[in-house]
């Protein structure tokens, strides 16, 4: 309980951590200008920073422009104090990275893998990479700091585990973060694809938005949630579950047991199975977005009316949550501008005027690399957070 | 940009501030628990005690249960230190109170007083009744640490001001934060009546829930959100508007303009007028409550309906939110178990199964004091946030 209060509840100023926090975040990057965020007297500033220096978490980042006197040093992130291992695992594709404390990639790979092949031979697969990466990037297992992984299915975020997930056979209950801690001694956390995409655009596209709504449309639709700056996750980690909500015809059969729900006339599957009985050679949303980008008149039309079906569910959601910003990603997203007309008709004519007055709604800037992007973002933030920080430099190294 | 990092982001132990949360939430409540909770010497946290006593902040509250050795005093937050000011302005009818810090009412009052009377002439009857308030309870301006107030329409909530409030003529932009401020030199916090609705229910009844729903049924259909024990506001203060997400007849005309809202069909406004139409002497919800109670077959019948389409859209939000607790207020969540049928039967039947495991659907256990409680909440909890009761200590009195 003293956890959650601590953690959640209680802001401070002038740890090793906080004054970390400031550094990185450009809030306040030379001595002077951290005396004056935190009120702190110069010489518990040079401490807390000597603090920080020996853990090789800062270094001088250059001069400071001056300001008359003499240069301050400006600091900043040492990005090379360590390394994360990533990896956003798909239905079947699957990225994984070693990234350095920045975000910045030192090594990468991505491959086909069926996700249906089970979590023993996934994620031997994934060490395997993983272990080839720290050899490229010149790296070993002391420098990993921590491990991010994204799963195509829900997740139970404490425990990192994934609970039921329906196209993941095989993988229920099992144990996926400890066993990354048991091979690496490192702090992993697990969520699903999502969420580590809403994480990803987030924190390298819009960092300074506080509500922001991460859309997913590939087979199915989902949706990750940033309110408060915070990823909401829910009480059971299920946040976000568009698909499932009802929009367009009642009697159309979805593949979770439901009639009508949105994903099973507006997902990318669904318009996929329909352009095929219209005569296409359409298998996936892939080959819907490549018709759509061939000018094909009926693909273009499936697709802008599946956008009137999505903006009417993301209207419901906009006066529920009032985000200001809308981000549309996963495959269905390079239909561009014909989707988005369709969502954005429904969003303006369905939401309210106060809700949508300062509503922006994109196409994801990172592309397929939303969620590797935000499976870095969620370890690095996690190593760097302040009583992380705090906890590492009390700790004789 | 430093405060929003400083005072959402960053968690900290051990602060006069920090003990104080410890110990009015009863997680630590002896000099040996803080020590344990915290990691800080025995005389730092004497010296942190001093400085809350000092202000008037903490009291002994007895000896705690004995674990063998010298009996420990008991510490508890002395509601005796202040008292706060709150106010919950309804359409028609409002509620004023003085209470101590703990949230107990030590003087109250409920009037018939039209919103629609404006600003100055509501604002002014609401000082009065202040005054005399204070005088019933024996205190004066200089108890004043706070001030809490509802308002039934949208509010730009860091500025304290209505915005386009829609059945609050006169009030566009109108400073009542500011007014208060100048009136009685202590913090005021201004909300919307539902969103302070959510506030209380959560403060009284379910301070451990992280993600909670409040949904107002009155006239019309609002509802606040709790996300990760905070209350989610919405990058315009307009979230939770739920009232206006379309559900029932597509062609039912909506007070706010649109077609087919939610509230069109099922608010107590639209129940009313629909039985007047059948012959009954329906003029508001509280008169459709009553036809419900006195057993009415087609009043019931409503009800119900109503219910099912609240719940359908519902079944939407639970599936965005995965909330663990649903909590019905306003005058028509006194139809009951009729209108709570209708509700749950829709999120039970389109919510996840993974959203809805642990999911509970409960009418409001505060009824109409849940909005004075919640203005009193919001008032002492920002009084006595950490940072707050810092700066108190630091600053000579």
């Amino acid at each position: 309980m003293v956890s959650k209060l601590s953690g959640d509840l209680l802001p401070c100023n002038g740890t090793a951590g906080h004054l970390l926090a400031l550094i990185r975040r450009g809030y306040a990057t030379t001595r002077a200008e951290l005396a004056e965020a935190t009120g702190l007297a110069r010489s518990t500033i040079a401490l807390r920073l000597d603090q920080l220096r020996e853990a090789g978490l800062i270094r001088d980042a250059g001069d400071a422009p001056s300001t008359g006197g003499r240069p301050s040093v400006q600091l900043g992130l040492n990005a090379d104090a360590g390394v994360v291992l990533v990896a956003d695992l798909g239905a079947t594709h699957s990225r994984v990275e070693v990234s350095d404390l920045a975000g910045r990639p030192l090594a990468e790979q991505a491959m086909d893998m069926p996700i249906a092949d089970g979590a023993e031979t996934v994620l031997h697969e994934v060490e395997r990479m993983f272990e080839d990466l720290l050899v490229a990037a010149d790296r070993d297992h002391s420098a990993v700091r921590g491990i991010g992984i994204g799963v195509p299915g829900p997740v139970e975020f404490a425990a990192g585990r994934t609970i039921n997930p329906p196209i993941m056979p095989g993988w229920h209950g099992y144990p996926i973060r400890d066993r990354f801690i048991e091979a690496y001694g490192a702090p992993t956390l697990v969520d699903n694809d999502v969420n580590i995409m809403a994480l990803g655009e987030h924190w390298a596209t819009h960092p300074n938005v506080d509500d922001l709504l991460f859309v997913k449309i590939g087979t199915g639709i989902g949706s990750g949630l940033i309110l408060g700056g915070r990823l909401h996750r829910g009480a059971q980690g299920a946040a976000g579950d568009i698909g499932h909500i009802p929009a367009g015809p009642e009697s159309m059969p979805c593949r979770c047991g439901n009639l009508g729900c949105l994903e099973a006339s507006a997902g990318g599957g669904a318009l996929a199975a329909r352009l095929e009985k219209a005569g296409y050679q359409t298998q996936n949303s892939r080959d819907v977005v490549a018709l759509v980008q061939a000018g094909n008149r009926e693909a273009v039309q499936a697709v802008r009316e599946a956008g009137r079906l999505i903006g009417g569910v993301l209207a419901s959601t906009v006066n529920l949550l009032n985000p200001s910003v809308i981000v549309i990603g996963g495959d269905m997203a390079r239909a561009g501008e014909h989707l988005l007309a369709g969502i954005r008709e429904f969003v303006y004519r369905r939401s309210t005027a106060l809700s949508t007055g300062h509503l922006q709604i994109l196409t994801s800037r990172l592309g397929e690399r939303a969620g590797i992007v935000g499976a870095a973002a969620m370890a690095i933030e996690h190593v760097l957070a302040p009583t992380m920080v705090d906890q590492l430099v009390s700790t004789p190294q």
